[in-house]
């Protein structure tokens, strides 16, 4: 939900897709980096509101998860969708409560309310708690490792074509089959509850009968075979203490601990959420009967806190966690052990690895900064990372030149560089990016000599001329026709030239570098020398120059952990 | 209680107050800028967490409206914060729940719980609600307004000395008095419910007796003659319809309105939460009342949703007040609602005037920059608002002149520039502060002749001889005791010059320069020539440059609202 909220958000975003007819023109107002980037994250709290009924719980997992770059305003904005989404929400609940949405409509706005239990608790209880966090913790890390390691595995089975893809998917569909009905048969059969309002069949309800007899249920099939929804709201139900067996509870929590380790990143759509709360949620039941006899707090209580123990381990994630689960149960009186719970296993949990989102993004090999520089950096200045070779351009250039750069080159943003005549000594003029340039040429606004025309080629674009493009329909260098005679005449680029492009001197620490790209979310910064007299710009600084790898390549004796 | 954490904070942050023996050595970790910064959000986040018993309220209204710059581990930090305190309040509850606590000890939690009420809501009352915001946000801005207007005649009131601030807090006491005593006359008499828990006397309970037979209770006494507290518990409590009468509503809302609008800004301790949710929901219960035939909804609910509308019109937060709200009511269910009216008021009464935490700011005259830089700053080039005189130091420079700079001028920042022979041409070598020369100087570590001596000069001190003081312990001008003969020395500025100082080149952009100023949260930027064969160093900015006093003094003729 999370993914298909951000993907929405992104296609709105470019403008609608021009394939299947769905644009709009207002959508126009979006085609720039920031406001793109703004959509997406709201896109990313919607999702979350819609999926966990929990609007301020996506707005913190927007701002705490997903964006990594914070401003007041975009709070405002998030606040806004999320409201709108809950509304919406509130509204289609209060609809299908009338019955009129079929199979649909049976939830409210609390997904798994808990509320009903009682919320006194002494000193033992806490030290269970403190147990549980930890081990939580612990298991969280471990589960990031394994996704990391199967990931990993995944990755290079999918590469090899469909069928391979196809093929793991199948064989874990059997494998999670076979779980799943094959697990139950080692469970005992338990009477069912006395309460007339319960039945056990296998069809329907929440006590499974499986292979049992009448007046019997499975425990063990009540978990499998329920949707994970319900398995996780019986979990989570207080007052029901032995609903399950420990044998039971251990067996599922070791098949959907590894299950949900090796379904994610399989070619179906899955997700983190479910599976680790689910998991979670059984391993703290299962710790609740253990302690049943040294705290008095419900094991429905402990399952609770045994997700947000999981969660914390895995997620790596405080606020936002905090109120997606109060959203989720509805009890506020538990915040307190939520929390310590959540505290406890992040700070074990970050003794080992990263958190799970991290990692995925280190593995797709995205180039994602974090927001504090590395230790290192500080032993370097901005001048030692620079990659080249330069390419600048004067104020006034040549056609033919700007298309070998193009041609030749993959970069995104070129210096122009005032010279004399001009100017008394040659200057940094700004920076000119290759999708304006792109424009520029396609329009061909080309004079024979070395002249200012900037008044008069402004005139003939408009703004949105040079509006970022949805992504795959920016204009391409085969889209241009430049003839021959063209290529010897040439073009003024002050009019596209960013005047006022963010610099940092050559001696500039690398870290203190970093930490300007990073937080005002730069995408080209100009590296510009300390003394005088040598050419006005040393080099350009894109994301990739601060990418550890980067930097570890050209100085191999730095250590990362140094 | 917001100012109590954050000032005690602000304590520890200073390394404990050693005028009255409580200094810690541990603190003096806290001995920077950042850590103070960061610790005083945090005492901030804890306040709002103890006042309101909402921890994750607490971190966010830190976030939202405290910390004027954010990072990720400042999340947690304030995280980890505010979970102690929910441990530690959870615990004294749990421990007075026993009795032992005298008068303290009756709440839970929760504050105001209204979770029994039902939820269910259809079109009318969602017109209702939008009404009630609407409205709502009117009144917050007005109250924003008026305490503004009123703030400025205290303040000259209160400058005129002591005696006049007695008087003034006498004033106003006499008038709340007369208030609360006075206005209840005018309410009829109303019959006592017939519950038997509830007795109608004047020195307990919450139907006072006041001048009514015995068997009645004056519902205009019993708002005024309650604490605030049990106060809102009164208005926000639900299926208690006609326990109020719509003129003692009326009369109520009115004084609170103007008493909270004055009594701010007297010499007690007085907050603005409290007043103002006070107001509201009395608001919100008239209006329930009024629209009690076209609404179903409980007149309590709309109490409460009063309370947001004017929250959102006055303190203009979203995020953190709707879960303050939450935590305050434990009421999830009306989340949808709660963001509505939250969004609809904030959204109205930006229309008017900015919030009253902004206001309060602006009227202090704190430097307090904006987040994003205002429109004329497009106009203008970072080297237009440069103030001067520029005073420069050399990389080795005389005491004699040192002296004089740090006694002409209030600079706390000053550039240093290596010059010939000690470099081919005349360069930029980085930043020294103020502090760090006055310790520097204490040190006496000078030389007859201008030699290099920096690891010498290294050697001599600690790092923590650097570390910031706490306000008004640092080192002054006058502690120094530089004889005639060694100002005619020279000492080495290099160990103690910030090499890596942030630069723009003169000709950026001034709202580009106020970004990147704010979004690093720096104090000195300086600001570097474009052209080559100039003095290395244009000028230095500073908070006080990037403020509309001070650009808008320069240039008249630029309006802030274009």
């Amino acid at each position: 939900m999370v993914h298909t909220g951000a993907c929405i958000a992104s296609l709105l975003g470019q403008g609608g897709s021009r394939k299947y007819h769905l644009t709009w023109s207002w959508l126009k107002y979006f085609k720039n980096d920031q406001d793109r980037r703004d959509l997406i994250t709201c896109g990313a709290a919607a999702g979350v509101a819609a999926a966990f009924r929990a609007p301020v719980g996506g707005v913190l997992f927007a701002l705490e998860e997903a964006a990594s770059w914070w401003r007041s305003a975009l709070l405002w904005r998030t606040f806004f969708t999320t409201a709108v989404v809950a509304i919406v929400l509130r509204t289609f609940i209060e609809y299908c409560w009338t019955g009129k949405c079929g199979l649909f409509g049976q939830g409210g706005l609390i997904m798994y309310d808990v509320s009903a239990a009682t919320e006194t608790y002494s000193g033992p209880d806490i030290l269970a708690v403190l147990f549980l966090g930890v081990v939580g913790g612990i298991f969280g890390s471990l589960y990031n490792y394994l996704v990391d390691k199967v990931l990993r595995t995944y990755s290079i089975i999918n590469e090899k074509g469909a069928r391979f893809k196809i093929l793991l998917v199948v064989t874990i569909c059997i494998l999670t089959t076979c779980c799943s009905f094959g697990l139950p048969w080692f469970s005992k059969c338990i009477p069912c509850p006395t309460d007339p309002a319960v039945t056990c069949s296998t069809e329907s309800g929440n006590f499974k009968r499986f292979q049992c007899q009448s007046g019997y249920y499975n425990d063990l099939a009540s978990l499998f075979l329920n949707t994970n929804d319900d398995a996780i709201r019986n979990l989570f139900s207080t007052s029901t203490r032995d609903e399950f067996r420990i044998s039971s509870l251990f067996i599922f929590f070791a098949a959907i601990y590894c299950l949900g380790i090796i379904t994610y990143g399989i070619a179906v759509p899955s997700g983190l959420f479910i599976p680790v709360i689910l998991a979670g949620a059984c391993y703290g039941r299962l710790v609740g009967r253990l302690f049943a006899s040294i705290s008095k707090l419900d094991t429905g209580l402990f399952a609770l806190l045994g997700a947000a123990s999981f969660l914390g381990g895995t997620m790596r994630m405080t606020v936002s966690l905090c109120v997606i689960l109060l959203e989720l149960t509805n009890d506020l009186l538990l915040l307190p052990l939520i929390m310590l719970v959540l505290l406890v296993s992040k700070t074990v949990a970050d003794c080992f690895n990263k958190g799970v989102y991290d990692q995925i993004v280190k593995l797709k090999g995205l180039p994602y900064m974090e927001a504090h520089a590395e230790p290192y950096m500080k032993h370097l200045a901005a001048r030692d990372v620079v990659s080249g070779p330069l390419v600048t351009f004067s104020g006034i250039e040549k056609v033919g030149n700007i298309m070998h750069a193009l041609r030749t080159t993959g970069h995104n943003g070129f210096p122009v560089i005032d010279e004399p005549p001009f100017t008394d000594a040659s200057e940094l003029c700004g920076i000119v990016l290759r999708s304006h340039l792109l424009v520029l040429l396609k329009g061909k606004s080309f004079s024979r000599n070395q002249v200012h025309c900037g008044g008069e080629i402004l005139r003939k674009y408009a703004a949105l001329d040079f509006a970022k493009a949805g992504s795959g329909k920016g204009m391409k260098l085969e889209d241009l026709n430049i003839e021959e005679e063209e290529m010897e005449m040439y073009v003024d680029l002050h009019p596209i030239t960013n005047a006022s492009p963010y610099t940092v001197v050559e001696t500039m620490s690398l870290a203190k570098a970093a930490i300007l790209f990073r937080q005002l979310g730069l995408r080209h910064m100009c590296v510009v020398p300390k003394s005088q007299g040598r050419p006005p710009i040393v080099g350009i600084l894109t994301r990739h120059d601060f990418m550890p790898e980067h930097i570890l390549g050209l100085y191999p004796h730095l250590s990362p952990h140094k």
